[in-house]
């Protein structure tokens, strides 16, 4: 769908080719009510929509916040044109056989798809053997596919003073609002 | 303080000079219990503890966050070494005449303090002046100094296959016990 702030964000992913572009930090809420906060991969836009790719471990932490707040919000800061995208939405977690979390898994390298075959995230660490890379076609039954869907993107531009800052707000699936807003 | 963590984060530190390598996300949860998520800058530890110093205007939705629910997590992604720092903790607004409040916006560049007099964060823009610059050395009221105090902090080294990772837990207050385990 193209609405404007997509044109903005891929001008700004454009210009920011390194790897770590694609990171950016997620927020999410605790069953306890508490701010949980961590650095994770943009994996592309679900087909032709506004649907931003993750994925998960059903065994982390974040996959427990998800499942008692399906709610979330993206920090993704580029240095290079200064500038911060935030867009907050629901979260849904596809653990089931899907077409897109498949072919979400295929996407994935050797390496990535290792880490879903580790001991539980966050457990004690054992002397035990870490696989190293994997081949299967098949994602684990703890493979997720996250999906993040914005209802409201807020960009910050810090280059001038004063700086530019605009919010656009979902009105419904694809009709989107902008406005300009004091940074 | 000399806690484990500190010099594993100032070595971070010490390898990315620049100045973006100063922003992170805080992560705080709003009144209606959503997840927010900001970049924001580091200003160093408050004195001589390990307690987090950071600014904020007390007009922005992050005080308002901050107001109904004093807790924080900060998400920091070092690019160069591939380390990622979360520090969780509660979170202290502090905008009554305090001298830690007064020394840290002596600190602030002119550009900085402007800021604090421009209009109304995040309502919609008027063709109004922005101040460029301010000397004054006396912070206004919506200046506020915001301190985390971390109890929980995680440490993860994305260098090596399989990743390191270890999990530093406040005790008490300069009592803190590291624990290794599954990336």
């Amino acid at each position: 769908m193209n609405v404007s702030w997509r044109s903005v964000l891929a001008r700004a992913l454009h210009y920011h080719r390194e790897p770590h572009a694609r990171y950016l930090q997620l927020a999410t809420v605790s069953p306890q009510g508490l701010p949980h906060n961590r650095t994770i991969v943009f994996r592309g836009f679900l087909r032709d929509t506004n649907i931003i790719r993750l994925i998960t471990d059903k065994r982390s932490a974040k996959a427990e916040d998800i499942k008692s707040n399906p709610y979330g919000e993206i920090c993704w800061y580029f240095p290079k044109t200064r500038e911060q995208f935030r867009l907050a939405g629901s979260l849904q977690l596809i653990d089931y056989t899907d077409p897109d979390r498949q072919n979400q898994w295929q996407e994935l390298s050797p390496k990535a798809k290792a880490q879903f075959f580790w001991a539980e995230p966050g457990k004690p660490r054992q002397a035990e053997e870490f696989v190293r890379e994997c081949q299967t076609s098949d994602p684990p039954a703890n493979f997720c596919l996250l999906l993040l869907t914005p209802n409201h993107v807020d960009h910050l531009n810090l280059r001038g003073n004063p700086q530019t800052r605009t919010i656009y707000q979902c009105q419904d699936q694809d009709t989107w609002t902008a406005i300009e807003v004091n940074p």
